[in-house]
């Protein structure tokens, strides 16, 4: 049986080994969520990079281009972190270069090491967890978190997926198995669960109520992002 | 209100300011119910070192030596590392020399830099909460972990020191939160909540049974062991 382990934030990742293992990257606020929805309407292709600049070349180069920090857009982009920003009929087809405090940072730390790089949100987890089920690798979730520190919510994904691959892998460390407790104990009503959270508040803070209750809904499309070639597209 | 912050493992410290705050470092299974265990029945000082080679250096100098790595006692010393092997009436007046693989490592990277480093474990649980909660800083816990990687046993203890607080201090990050949370899951009967554990099942395999029972009893002592010149005494 293959193992399933958490990493609860990308300063932990030098921890793990991923050379046999599949990384499934989350950022349940907001970039996960975005690029499932993004791709799941029809948008070609996202390119996460690190740094704001690196995301200022590439909407030079054509890119429809979408900056955020610290959950507000950055001044001179396009497109703002918001996965209702995604639902954009204008941006079917559409190449779209994002950068992001926390989510696009991890996949730039994983990228490279691992096997493969999918993009996991609660919009996508019944489909992703059907992918992993046929995969001869382990499976390691990146908790994205905030500027390098565990979070709620991320937290919670990862446990909703180790619950849905239970049969399927094995679970030795206990960052998977937190992660599985956390979400068990707040499955029933995720929406309240996550409610006092540093993140949420912070959102909330910001007006965002509509993008943390629809970032929490399960299994609204039936898509996987795979990151090819340095930018996310569905699996075939 | 002051603030009340987790850190899963010492591998994150470099993400909390330190100036304002007491830590209390935590080591379950099984360095600082060792020190609490051992202070409490005599010894007289615990001197935590970071490697094997200090801890001979005070060996030397006539310390009673305590080494671990990786669960078993490293040879050549005095001690192991069960809090059994600290009631012996022999080392009442000791001054002990003791590294471990995870607690006395994070000793070394809190000191410096806090208000004071307390030691915490479930043994002098509510001792260290009353002390707490007449103190004017803001309260790290410091969870050892494993090896850089976060524990349930270590977490279980934040978030029992967490409940023990709340009306004290505030929590802000969700590392605080998600303690608390499965604290209050677990608390029922913590022995069976870590039974799945990775640390719990690496000592079972040394039959290290006793050890695991013992170190989830609360408030057996009524000490708060505090770093002073480089070593742990109790707090009169």
């Amino acid at each position: 049986m293959n193992n399933f382990d958490v990493c609860l934030t990308p300063d932990l990742l030098h921890l793990h080994q991923l050379e046999n293992s599949i990384v499934v990257v989350t950022d349940i606020f907001r970039a996960t969520s975005c690029m499932v929805t993004g791709l799941a309407y029809g948008v070609e292709s996202i390119t996460p990079v690190a740094t704001v600049e690196e995301c200022r070349a590439l909407q030079e180069r054509g890119f429809i281009a979408a900056a955020e920090r610290n959950a507000e857009k950055v001044d001179g982009f396009d497109l703002d972190n918001s996965p209702f920003s995604y639902m954009d009929e204008r941006l079917i087809g559409a190449k779209i270069a994002m950068t992001t405090t926390n989510g696009t940072l991890s996949i730039s730390k994983a990228r490279g090491a691992a096997v493969k790089v999918l993009i996991g949100a609660f919009l996508n987890l019944g489909t992703l967890a059907a992918h992993l089920r046929n995969e001869p690798y382990d499976v390691l979730v990146l908790c994205s978190g905030w500027k390098g520190r565990p979070n709620l919510e991320d937290t919670l994904f990862a446990g909703a997926l180790a619950e849905a691959l239970k049969n399927e892998y094995s679970i030795q460390e206990d960052g998977a198995l937190m992660a599985q407790r956390l979400y068990n104990q707040g499955k029933a009503n995720l929406l309240s669960f996550v409610a006092t959270s540093s993140h949420v508040r912070r959102l909330q803070r910001l007006g965002i109520h509509k993008d943390i209750s629809y970032s929490l809904q399960h299994d609204l499309y039936d898509v996987v992002p795979v990151l090819r070639g340095g930018s996310l597209v569905l699996m075939e």
